[in-house]
């Protein structure tokens, strides 16, 4: 008889965990509230990146003219902007609906809670339904937070990344509240289109888990496109004005005022585990982030969590990871989660991406590191690619040479630093990199110049 | 007493030579007769990403509507186009000029003949000089190949790589007479810029080195940007013509004439040795191809070689590669060449890239393997880049599941390559792909798939 997986939630954790349990002989059910791909394909990582990637498209039309193309930029229709995103929304979400009917894969739509490792109830518009099996994987992901500054809730110019993926015009001014992920990619999207974007930031640093030295590159170049950047400042309260709102804020212990027509709150995501009945099933968490060993296992035999709803690394390929574990673990193998091969990426122009440790958490693990450093003005496919803007940046274990972490601004950042995963995962060490031959011109190659340059010996630039 | 090095030719195998045997302490000196940055740089792989890079800046205008983005395209400025590109080449050229300063390496102008292991004669509009030192590195590079084909010989209108990349104007037809790397580019380049292509292919397969699925794949795409494409045909001749030249050819035993304004004569390159003094310096060479072993030195000791004067793989990073196994080497070290990780891309639109062994190769070796195939259309990112045209093919060994060659045609491929030349160079097996982590939404996720895919476990596909 087929174990009976019941896997709560059809994102990008749940869904490939329902994969990879079915692909080792389980018979599966995936409950979704909403619609299947989850947060990611539908107000997440696709839309989010499908609006970057017109934006990008008009960012380079606009620039065109220095490649000697000749063409007039008019502006953009922006519905067609959202249509194109809502087509590969629905190609991708379809697809994952095709992946589920190809493996066999029992789709229930509606609300889960959990009764006990064998019982899940499932309540929709349609009534109540159980749906009973032998495991539980909990997928149940994440919402955006809100924060609690008067005025913003219920004000309809005040909106959250759901709502600014769907805004049905740009904005002429947008004041992003959080200086993270989300908040960067969507000031750079809407920068693009025109909207003066102000990002206030309570914290000291924007993007917490990049690494600062570049994180402060990449933050001139969005200053350089225009976009105004306030870090450690407080938004003390919204009120609504003529165009639109008024955000007080208060930084140095000053107070200040921004008139803008639309607000974005992103300072964060919550766990969406309310409705799952934690606490009657049993389940350990700590204020609705489910708390898993490195099975993915929940103090509950049998019931396992993965994602977003833990609270942690809120990231899609981080849950996908986690999914398969669960599913390998519900199935009778012993997998373990192991996050250190987890890439980081930012979607901005240009790219960011990083995996590994930043060199603060060097600092803050007293690790001795040694830094190579490599600029992309000295690489020729970036200098064709994006004028050069950019660095690479490398970090060793000082008396080993192992790979530590990779950091990587520059064009297509969130590809190139596949590489420097699989070094981490393989325990590489510089000479492992260095001896792999990087072909020419890519962008690849400077990647092995910031491992040379920790050698101090890069051949494409100086030697310190 | 420093180690003298002479280092003849400034290309990426000599300049990448002469600063790494600076690095260890050497006293430099380079001879060139054209240009520091050689073939490569001057008219070679960069002019050639240049224009390439123009055309797609042209091709993405063309489909911004798709995006949503509201633009008149006019057409373009060929000559800013061109100076675009030089603009290019002189600051890469410029900096290899720089580098030389940095490192102290002195640069000598002139024609290099060879008399023994410590002295090299270069002659040059000013007189013949003489160049004294301990250990040569010949990095002489190659010249564009002639094909004897009546007619072609002086003709204005048959041209090679070099004239095609500074041609004043795009002609309305160009035919192109090799389907190799370099004809594929420039049919690529100039397909966009407006010109019918036409390219004509003595062999069956267009890009030898590369796997022949993924080369039909990309034949398939060429053609439907309206490229035509005949394989397994003799160009029989050229004759002038009122409008260019008319181009005759066979196939199937059936002649046939093409009318071009341009022909492109693209058919390989040969090793540019001959002014060197080999025979009189008893160099071991075939035919101009200088014969080494795994040190790259040559039969006579302190003697190295490296680069497309070996007549092997003419590819600038296999150069600089072997460039600094040359100078580790000449500076007391036992560092070997091992071309295993030496990726392969062709810089079409999708790009296309490979490394390590392609299944004819697995077949002619008889190597018992597996494949993974992971088609692009079923990820996201490339959904969102291009459509999803492309695919990823791994080859394992059968046994040991170890890398033999991952093969990508796809959004970014040339870089994207750079994760698997590092698995095939750490002797990784598949579970070590799959292990890593890959960040959502990228094009690096197909990696895994694909390794994924070989497994029988891909979860974005159908399994057969």
């Amino acid at each position: 008889m087929a174990i009976k997986i019941s896997v709560i939630g059809g994102g990008p954790g749940g869904y490939v965990a329902a994969i990879r349990a079915a692909q080792l002989g389980a018979e599966v059910t995936l409950i979704e509230k909403n619609n299947l791909g989850g947060t990611c394909l539908n107000v997440g990582c696709i839309p989010t990146k499908a609006l970057l990637h017109s934006a990008e498209v008009l960012e380079e039309a606009k620039n065109a003219g220095e490649y000697g193309i000749d063409l007039t930029v008019k502006g953009f229709d922006w519905n067609k902007v959202q249509a194109k995103k809502a087509a590969i929304v629905n190609q991708l979400v379809s697809g994952v609906a095709g992946l589920m009917k190809i493996n066999k894969i029992k789709v229930v739509k509606g609300t889960a809670k959990i009764e006990s490792a064998a019982s899940v109830s499932v309540s929709s518009a349609n009534g109540v339904q159980k749906v009973v099996g032998d495991k539980i994987i909990i997928a149940s992901g994440s919402t955006p937070a809100s924060a609690p500054i008067p005025g913003l809730k219920d004000n309809p110019n005040c909106i959250d990344s759901t709502g600014a993926l769907s805004l049905d015009k740009v904005p002429q001014t947008l004041l992003v509240i959080g200086g993270g992920v989300i908040g960067i990619e969507l000031a750079t999207a809407y920068g693009i289109f025109g909207a003066k974007v102000v990002i206030i930031e309570a914290l000291p640093k924007l993007l917490p888990m990049m690494d600062s030295e570049l994180t402060n590159a990449l933050i001139a170049s969005l200053q350089k496109r225009g976009i105004q950047i306030i870090a450690q400042a407080k938004v003390v309260s919204i009120e609504n004005s003529a165009n639109g709102v008024k955000v007080n804020i208060e930084k140095d212990g000053k107070k200040e005022a921004f008139e803008a027509q639309k607000v974005l709150a992103a300072i964060g995501r919550r766990t969406d585990t309310e409705t799952l009945g934690l606490d009657g099933a049993g389940i350990k968490h700590d204020r609705g982030r489910i708390i898993v060993d490195d099975n993915m296992q929940t103090n509950i035999k049998g019931i396992y969590a993965i994602g977003d709803c833990l609270g942690k690394v809120m990231l899609a390929h981080t849950a996908s990871a986690q999914g398969e574990v669960a599913a390998e673990n519900a199935l009778g193998h012993n997998a373990k989660y192991d996050g250190k091969t987890s890439p980081s990426c930012v979607y901005t122009i240009p790219e960011f991406a990083g995996v590994g440790l930043t060199e603060d958490d060097a600092k803050a693990q007293k690790i001795d590191y040694i830094v190579g450093k490599f600029p992309l003005s000295a690489n020729g496919k970036s200098l064709i690619a994006n004028g050069g803007v950019g660095i690479v940046k490398v970090l060793l274990g000082k008396e080993y040479k192992e790979v530590l972490g990779v950091h990587i601004l520059g064009p297509r950042a969130t590809d190139i630093i596949g590489e420097a995963a699989l070094a981490i995962g393989m325990e590489a060490a510089v000479e492992d990199i260095i001896e792999t031959i990087h072909a020419h011109p890519t962008i690849t190659e400077a990647v092995r110049e910031g491992f040379l340059a920790a050698e101090k010996r890069a051949i494409h630039s100086v030697n310190k």
